[in-house]
């Protein structure tokens, strides 16, 4: 275990949350705790005696506090080797230090604060980023610890090794305290940048898992947790299944942004990162078959999300457990906030079935990163539905009447990759797409295959039914709501729509043709909505 | 300008490239020059006059060179105000330290070379990033040099300014120091993570380009390069038009993606981050006519990508000069790695087209990151085209003779979004995708998309041709090869491909009805190659 008795330490911290039991906790394994200002202050008022720091520089504090802690005496007590350079140590009366407790100057929260450009470069710290260093430097003879939630087991670690810290304790504060000084010299690198008109962005991710391999076998792969405290899609919950491929993970993240911001019980269903099924209203089940039914053919092996806690009653819709195995429903992932034990026990009877837990708030970061060769874009979330919904059309869209099943719809539109359009019903009280069609270089292509499966749904659920097909699917789509991503830059999709039936159109607005659009519509009987606002997504 | 005098200047530098001229350049000026170890060394050598820094720091090098610059009077002479704190440094007897030039040891080579722990533990520079770190942070009084490329300018500015330094110089000196430290340590970090078992990841950019807005108008966009000294998609020089918009780069990185490891001159058409319009062959003109031809329509506003000088004789295609507006073919990007001079001229007829030239060698990175709500997935770029080339049907499909053609469909199924079918075929001695479907939940409708596009652009070719139309295109997907990004997981893909007359096909196989699909292609006439890769791409 290679352990280090901790018999002299250096307290001074800026944080001071738990300063004091940790020294109570020094004190009582006889370590002598050397400490500075402010630190020292309150360990004294505590009761726990302290060496004032400057009896070890040999220095004053000077400069208003810039000189405190930096001198030759406390880095080479930090920094000497204890076996190579022992000789040298006593020869030059450095008696070693063994523990290391700083934190450094609040840069981040004095530039969160919005402080002025001198407070911020006061507020740099020089002499706790050189303990930190070199104490971390040489962890094998010493301790460093720059977060106070690490106190506790430090403690623990004191008392299990009377007075000792382990090598592989030391070692893991060393790479903390590395990230640490990482972290906090990136910060001010990007506020220095900022400061001269540049523009610079430092991402750091951790908790790196290994893969079995990217999107395709030859690629190897990772999925790392962006550093830092906050919740994220990293906080997946695996409750039962195979482990999480890299399709799975990026399918899992189109579903719940495909269902984000519903208020409505809501589901998704993805293939191949673009959800072929949505639907939303007050019943699980209900909403889940409805969801299904947009695309029941590419439902199977897809990536199915929920925002309420999933119930048995809505997964017997699998049906895991007929005896018939072709009416089995197999889908590769089911993500909810949470998962009923008797849900959760009958999505077992697919062994492979990967079965997740997350909260959907765990998805509210505001920034967007494209990776392209050496390069970064970066953008905030397209987190607008629409800036105004303005009927352009003789036939008023009733915007009131309809915006439940507009939201609905956008939401949709702005979750499936470009050029897309949607078709959007209500049904039995529910709202559902009907059809979509993704990520065309025309347009008209979108429109057409978002129609001929809007029909496909239609002709199935119409059945044996004694009703003319052809009244039965216009009546339908007149009923519903065709979206489109972007603007219509000629009249052929509106011409295409209103031909099978449709008679309401959403689209943001914004094309030269946009008159000719609407009077297309007026022309043949369509209400059109205006939203200002583009969802294009690549 | 607030100019500081440079009268006493440190210099320790592991990487000593052009120090010899830039301590003549101080000695002209009459700085005193302190310096250690090598560095000082070498400058004696060269007859140039320092002291030594045990003299100012009043300590002794020790513990095998750990301990060197780190001392009271060192870090306080780059850390005093000068104003304010000016009695107290004389009473102290510091005396300003005005310049600081200093590279830290070099981790990096070190660690890329492969070293052991030990060596990498002690080539953690201690004592650099503290000086390095003290002067950035007193830039007010002191200039802080780490990058020996910077001693040009410094001289110049020595020179310029009667061996002073300006306030702005150095500013840009310190926000370039803390982003070397931040650099530095982040190395460490990572380093250290991964000796404990653990993947993290620091991503770092720089130049960060405000965009007008992102993918849509309510979203805020920045571009930003990957920091270091690699090209990159970056390096993209902008000869004319209008400013690069979000999805122009998106595009452009697509397009380019599309036709790298060609080896014959490609041209790709992109619109909506899918290719279009693909060829290549010997001619560029006949190849960028074959690759609008996949998609006259789509190519409108297309963003088209070549790897080959653009010539005059190829632009003239987009007819810019036609008196009859509606001929003139509109573009929103083209790029080349070179673009003749008459091409441009020819090209700057339209105002907003952005003509760019950048050297597809600049895109050779071999990572791919995602971002996802907190998270990041990392994988290996997809680089392999084919595993093995099998021929699996009855009818031999003739891998040799059809290698040019399958390379090429490769290339174009991997820069096509999944599900993706592409058609490719040979005409006029090139090869030409001659149609795709690309996005689609369903891999049928992929198929069906990729033959509707194709008949689409066959029954154009034929024209008024006295052919039968259906013989004519019966004949011609006959002798195109269909190809898929993943395994057919039924025969249904299979027949609809074979009864619009294709005969040869390309997948990477790996379905458990492999053997079925293989059967279906045996009843139906058709050869099919598996080649062991799939091509995902989200």
């Amino acid at each position: 275990m290679n352990l280090v008795p901790i018999r002299r330490a250096l307290l001074s911290v800026s944080d001071k949350a738990g300063i004091q039991e940790l020294a109570e906790a020094l004190q009582v394994i006889g370590c002598e705790i050397i400490s500075t200002g402010g630190t020292r202050k309150q360990l004294e008022n505590a009761g726990i005696d302290t060496t004032e720091i400057s009896t070890v520089t040999g220095n004053p504090e000077a400069f208003g506090g810039r000189m405190k802690t930096i001198s030759f005496n406390i880095e080479s007590a930090l920094l000497f080797d204890r076996e190579r350079d022992a000789t040298e140590a006593a020869a030059l009366n450095i008696a070693p230090i063994d523990l290391v407790v700083c934190n450094l100057y609040p840069f981040k929260k004095v530039m969160e604060q919005g402080s002025d450009f001198e407070t911020l470069i006061e507020n740099i710290d020089i002499g706790g980023p050189t303990m930190v260093r070199a104490a971390a430097k040489n962890f094998k003879y010493v301790a460093v610890v720059v977060d106070p939630s690490d106190y506790t087991e430090l403690i623990a670690e004191l008392k299990a090794n009377n007075g000792a810290l382990s090598h592989a304790f030391r070692q893991r504060l060393m790479a903390k305290a590395f990230n640490h000084t990482a972290d906090y010299d990136a910060m001010i690198a990007v506020t220095m940048d900022k400061e001269l008109g540049k523009q610079s962005l430092r991402l750091s991710f951790d908790q790196g898992l290994g893969l079995r391999y990217g999107e395709n076998s030859h690629q190897k792969a990772i999925f790392y947790r962006e550093t830092g405290d906050k919740h994220s899609l990293f906080d997946m919950k695996v409750l039962h299944g195979k482990e999480l491929s890299f399709n799975n993970i990026l399918d899992i993240h189109g579903a719940l942004e495909a269902i984000k911001g519903s208020k409505a019980i809501a589901c998704s269903v993805v293939k191949h990162n673009n959800p072929c099924g949505l639907a939303e209203g007050d019943h699980q089940r209900l909403v889940l078959e409805l969801a299904w039914d947009a695309d029941p053919i590419s439902a199977f092996g897809s990536i199915i999300a929920f925002n309420s806690t999933l119930t048995l009653d809505t997964v017997r819709f699998f049906e895991l457990d007929n005896a018939d195995k072709t009416m089995r429903k197999f889908v590769e992932v089911i993500i909810a906030p949470k998962i009923e034990a008797d849900a959760l026990a009958y999505l077992q009877l697919h062994k492979n079935l990967r079965v997740i837990e997350l909260d959907l708030n765990h998805l509210n970061y505001k920034h967007d990163y494209r990776y392209l060769n050496g390069t970064l874009l970066t953008q905030d979330t397209d987190d607008l539905l629409y800036d105004k919904l303005d009927s352009t059309t003789n036939i008023q869209f009733d915007a009131n009447g309809e915006k439940d099943l507009v939201e609905f719809g956008m939401r949709a539109i702005r979750s499936i990759k470009s050029n897309s359009i949607v078709i959007v019903r209500r049904k039995n009280g529910c709202l559902q797409m009907l059809g979509m069609g993704a990520g065309q270089p025309n347009r008209l292509i979108a429109t057409k295959l978002a129609i001929e499966k809007s029909k496909e749904n239609l002709t199935r659920e119409l059945g044996a039914q004694p009703i003319s097909a052809e009244a039965f699917i216009s009546k339908a789509l007149g009923d519903a709501v065709l979206i489109s991503d972007a603007f219509f830059p000629f009249e052929d999709n509106v011409e295409l729509a209103a031909a099978e039936g449709i008679r309401k159109i959403v689209q943001p607005g914004g094309s030269i043709r946009d008159k000719q659009v609407t009077e297309t519509c007026n022309n043949l009987g369509v209400a059109m909505l205006m939203t200002g606002i583009r969802h294009f997504k690549h």
